[in-house]
């Protein structure tokens, strides 16, 4: 089974990509992250990342992609924002064909470091490592979208989860 | 010149189609709620509501989209859900080819009541009243719509709120 993950951001906006390796083994097809022009007026940059995303699911052909669900923001108004970036996330993965789930961050979190509260950075680290690649510097975006995807690629037929939004 | 106005909700949305008649005078061309299931997943009625505002776009062919903002939810959750619905009603309208823009609430009051704090009802009476149309009951998706829609005529190419967001 292949995953594409998405964390999905007004402003950037990361995926990657895993696929079953056999056993508990997961292998790393790819990662990168949509930048989306600050200036642009809201409805251009949401086009811009449904093309993006559009494009990343042709060329790698996930079965399931995974959503990082976001339950915490600022403030309404960034929630709001997040909102919008996330919705055409989700548009752009249901409309491809791929089954679609959220999950929440503490649960990516629990995925990939054995616990629910760790710190983005380890997060960051601990994909590196299952991955067998090069450590992550700066954003976080694509290695945030990586745990996603492996955990999708853990949780996938869980039936409780499956259940929960 | 054509608007045609959305008041996004992951539930409801309403959308009303308006034009312009000459002098202040507008005229009614359509108006409509798309029921989203709320039985079924977020992915799925974000699908559905990104087609039903497609059909709705190619339809009416309208040269402008007038889009309810929406400052103030509950919490930031229900922030993220109703933002989810607006990236895609943004979204469809940028697609179709429409210029684009969102309107305050309060923005869209004032154009229909004169104020920028009326009761949501007085908006439903007043674009029954402009149109010349049948007054509204139960829910105001529609007329909400209409307002934004009349709105939209009335400000489409007013140069301060073209760079407002």
């Amino acid at each position: 089974m292949r995953v594409l993950g998405i964390d999905p951001g007004s402003r950037y906006c990361g995926f990657g990509v895993v696929e079953d390796a056999g056993g508990t083994r997961v292998r790393h097809l790819a990662h990168g992250v949509l930048a989306l022009s600050e200036s642009a007026p809201m409805e251009e940059r949401l086009r811009a990342l449904h093309q993006g995303l559009t494009r990343e699911l042709s060329a790698h052909r996930p079965d399931f992609v995974a959503v990082e669900d976001v339950f915490h923001a600022r403030n309404a108004r960034s929630a709001l924002v997040l909102g919008q970036a996330r919705g055409v996330a989700l548009l752009a993965a249901v409309q491809y064909g791929a089954r679609v789930r959220s999950f929440e961050p503490s649960v990516i979190m629990q995925a990939v470091t054995g616990t629910g509260r760790a710190e983005k950075e380890q997060v960051g680290r601990m994909v590196s490592v299952l991955l067998g690649i090069s450590p992550f510097h700066g954003r976080l975006d694509a290695s945030d979208a990586l745990a996603a995807a492996i955990c999708g690629l853990l949780r996938a037929n869980d039936p409780v989860l499956r259940l929960a939004r």
